[in-house]
């Protein structure tokens, strides 16, 4: 006689309990397994959200389809794989001593007790709630799932808004302002950090601002949100910062979300410092028969050895495969995450992992950086687009920490790329010779990383001394004494030039030395910085004694730019 | 008194050349550079040479130009970066003790001797002639450089050819006919070899050849050219073979290339076994005050740990690099390549890196392979396209060997991903979590090189047992006795089936089970082989004795498929 089968509960069926679900499945194809979410729809691309408001997907069906066009429905999960699903159904409380959740049928009410022997926690993680009042008018929305996403889809048929206001700087928000921008509607942010993106550094940052601001977005950073104003029916009509009052007929409020860890923290289980559940590297909860995966977990960052807290659907679906692996029976490792994210703002694509350079020195690496502009193609290929690289490493090892990318070209490709070296432990010269594929349709002969690569190696062996357009930018802000030197031809500086530089042509550079100080600071630059280092080689040559390059050039320099030919200051 | 300034003589100026050359004068403002080519060109991107041919790009000017639009003359070598070219100029001979080379004007017929303190060859390389007779006739090309893309652009205008033959099955036969097919002229390929791009395994140039064939271009492999057939003009008039004669008014013969190593011969320098010049992990030849760099040189394969010749344009400029740091006193290592190629063929995609499953087999190491397609982006997502891989791996460690990709969607950063990965020297486990990047519009939520890692642990860890389409194929052709079982919906099948299977739904088949013999080899499969891992669990689980799984599913299966309803054998 056979022992009886196994009881798996799965608590959540939108992302890592479904796949942790079907991968139990597969691994023991007698366990019985029950999926509970609370919610109607399960197991859908909620990532994709964003994209069925901005029109790009045409319905939320689509989300919730097999790439063979099935509908993921209860139904789907019993018949192909023989997973019970109850939706609409909600699990309010584990006991663990009798190995018992507590299950409530959200439309009866009823509550009945089911017994497990494996329990998988994947709740997922929720929106964070307004801290100002106002947050309960109509027209107001976190995307807090699905059904919501529709919600907005109705309202965008019925009433379209005339003008939208996100609140949060963030993914989310920007993701999902895209969309609305997408179709036409305006848009305006209202973020309390000094940047759209704040995990980005503050001058990659700034690309993303232009691009917003570009497609007609209006920003507001380090503004405070302190309330939202209704009329007299209880719609939203407006939202009141520390500094204005924006009208707005329709608000996102999209300040991050929170790790769903209620039930954990019930039944007396271990939850971490971010205040996702606790897991070890098996994403075993500190009750041996739980397991926890996705967004309501915490998990490790891989560079920094740190806890952290980083919901991503990628990260959840790994999760669930880990755990459905685990339950039964097997002893499958998660490792933890680099920090890779990726999306796209109106046109442009923005993508960062590691550590950015602001994170990296507060962790007390002592970082060298880089900012290179390259084409994502052959630039004579056609379609090739400018991506805009800032490439952070470890001064005295050369370890490479951290890559931000934007631009309307590829930036995912060396992103990833990215994440395979730093997650390997990768240095600068190792990805300076990395044998990357090149052809005109894909790369330019060297890829753009590798091109920081090499810039970053000129820099850790003194070959050049870089200034990053944020520093040179803070530097004129406060009315340091120094020559901003631009040695492009005339005619590109006709074209665009930052305020207040000197133009001296490379070619001219040689016979006009007389024109620089030799003692006085000078940075140079040119498009993308290559002549401009071509500038500081010759300076230096020369005997001027304190020449830097201003790295990434023009291309690379977010901030105020004008056109008109060259007036020499007196 | 300085000491007078040292003398660089670059030989060749297309690619590893100019980069040396500008490198060695960023690091050496003092140096004499003299650059030196036969060719009327210098510093083109000759691997743009195939789009303009396509009439992608259209004038070989941009092929010249830097990012900046600026032309890559002599004129501009000298203004910008003070280094001296020469053009159809030719070194006929290197003097090693004197360190002189002896340059030949070849307009005047002139000859001067140069004296050099250090010797740069990047020589190139010379596609390889014909071996059969009538590669003289009129209208016979082999893309040799630039000079002789601009007379085929001038063919194509003045009398634009019926019908071009492609001699070769490899990288510039491919993008170079893809581009003529664009044009819409008619293409045919006689290979020697059973498939085209021979590097790749059977099953995955298969794909290759199905792409161009359904452009409506004519594919001979396995066949030998015996002549070129002219006409009473000594134009060329067809292309005779070992089984046939194929009428041709265009013939592009491109049979691999060479490096130009005589030179290097002449001096007396080693040459590697591969024919290219042998150089240190400094890139200096057998003399010490002579390097060498691209095309001419021989390298080193990462993974093997042998001598090899793989010329690419974007190794000739790491190299080009290293040697101009060199030159000047520095000590930069180039450490090798793993056999990076991507290309695109008509609208497929299709790169390759580290080794194939046929080569790791003969290099001896116990390897597992796997195949999975899958959509490049999220599969709701609008132009998402499917992508096959194919992953090599190290059967007792799960060390990365090599990944194969085709595909319309984006091949190029699976393949980057695994050239870091294997690089590094990772592991199938660590591929299986990492942290590639996630959105919609640039990744499913599991990247399919995720996927492709997580069915390679399957399979490691005994889970499950594949065989590769080639075997199922092989199987078929010998008339083995066993049965291919499909578990797709009736629908599917019926849009599209491998003949001779049995077909039983996926959801159909746990009441179907006696219609299967329970001790006859079965091997399963579905779209994409996810049901019919599910249909192998099920059928083992019910005490089926043999029971395999078909990689990647019909979509992987590049042979012969046929429409209609189900009907069943007797």
């Amino acid at each position: 006689m056979s022992a009886p089968s196994k009881r798996l509960i799965v608590v959540g069926a939108v992302a890592a309990g479904p796949k942790a679900a079907a991968k139990a499945r597969r691994c023991d194809p007698s366990m019985q397994i029950t999926m509970i979410d609370r919610g109607h729809y399960i197991s859908y691309g909620g990532c994709g959200m964003p994209y069925l408001l901005g029109d790009e997907i045409r319905s939320s069906d689509e989300l919730r389809e097999t790439p063979a066009g099935v509908l993921r429905s209860p139904e789907f999960f019993k018949k192909s794989k023989g997973i019970d699903v109850l939706v609409e159904h909600e699990v309010t409380r584990i006991d663990r001593d009798k190995k018992t959740v507590e299950v409530k049928d959200l439309n009866s009410g009823a509550v009945t007790e089911m017994p497990y022997d494996k329990l998988v926690l994947a709740c997922g993680s929720t929106p964070a709630p307004a801290s100002f009042p106002g947050a309960d008018l109509d027209g107001v929305y976190r995307l807090t799932c699905l059904d919501e996403a529709e919600s907005i889809l109705a309202r965008l048929a019925l009433h379209p808004p005339k003008h939208v206001v996100c609140i949060g700087g963030g993914l989310v928000s920007l993701e999902t302002a895209s969309g609305l921008m997408r179709r036409g509607l305006a848009v305006s942010f209202v973020a309390r950090s000094d940047r759209l993106l704040f995990r980005l550094d503050y001058e990659m940052a700034h690309h993303v601002r232009k691009e917003v601001e570009h497609h007609h977005g209006a920003v507001y950073t380090g503004e405070d949100v302190l309330e939202l104003i209704g009329d007299e029916q209880g719609r939203v009509a407006g939202v009141r910062t520390d500094k204005r009052t924006i009208e707005a007929d329709m608000v996102l409020v999209a300040k991050g979300v929170r790790p769903n860890s209620e039930l954990a923290v019930q039944a007396g289980l271990d939850i971490g410092t971010t205040g996702g559940i606790r897991v070890d590297g098996n994403l075993r909860t500190s009750d041996p028969d739980i397991y926890a995966a996705g967004d309501c977990v915490e998990t490790h960052d891989l560079i920094t050895g740190k806890p952290t807290y980083q919901p991503r659907g990628s990260t959840a679906n790994k999760q669930g495969r880990v755990v459905g692996i685990n339950v039964t029976g097997g002893n499958e490792q998660f490792p933890g995450v680099i920090g890779n994210v990726v999306l796209k703002v109106c046109d442009l694509n923005v993508g960062w992992v590691g550590l950015t350079e602001t994170v990296a020195r507060k962790e007390g690496h002592d970082v060298e950086t880089v900012i290179v502009p390259a084409p994502d193609r052959a630039h004579f290929f056609p379609g090739a687009n400018t991506i805009i690289l800032k490439l952070v490493a470890e001064r005295h090892t050369g370890r490479l920490l951290g890559l931000q990318a934007v631009g309307k070209g590829d930036v995912t490709k060396r992103i990833d790329v990215a994440t395979a070296m730093i997650t390997c432990g990768a240095t600068v010269d190792t990805l300076s010779n990395l044998d990357l594929g090149y052809a005109p349709p894909f790369s330019p002969v060297l890829d753009p990383i590798i091109t920081a690569a090499n810039v970053m190696k000129n820099k850790l062996d003194g070959r050049v001394r870089g200034m990053s357009p944020m520093e040179v930018k803070r530097k004129r802000d406060r009315g340091d004494d120094f020559i901003l030197l631009d040695v492009r031809d005339d005619d590109e500086y006709e074209a665009q030039h930052i305020p207040g530089t000197v133009l001296i042509p490379l070619g001219q550079l040689g016979e006009r030395l007389a024109e620089l100080p030799k003692n006085k600071e000078i940075v140079a630059f040119c498009r993308v910085s290559l002549r401009g280092y071509g500038a500081t080689l010759k300076l230096e040559a020369n005997g001027f004694a304190d020449v830097k390059l201003m790295d990434g050039g023009i291309v690379a320099w977010p901030f105020e730019t004008e056109a008109g030919k060259y007036q020499p200051s007196a």
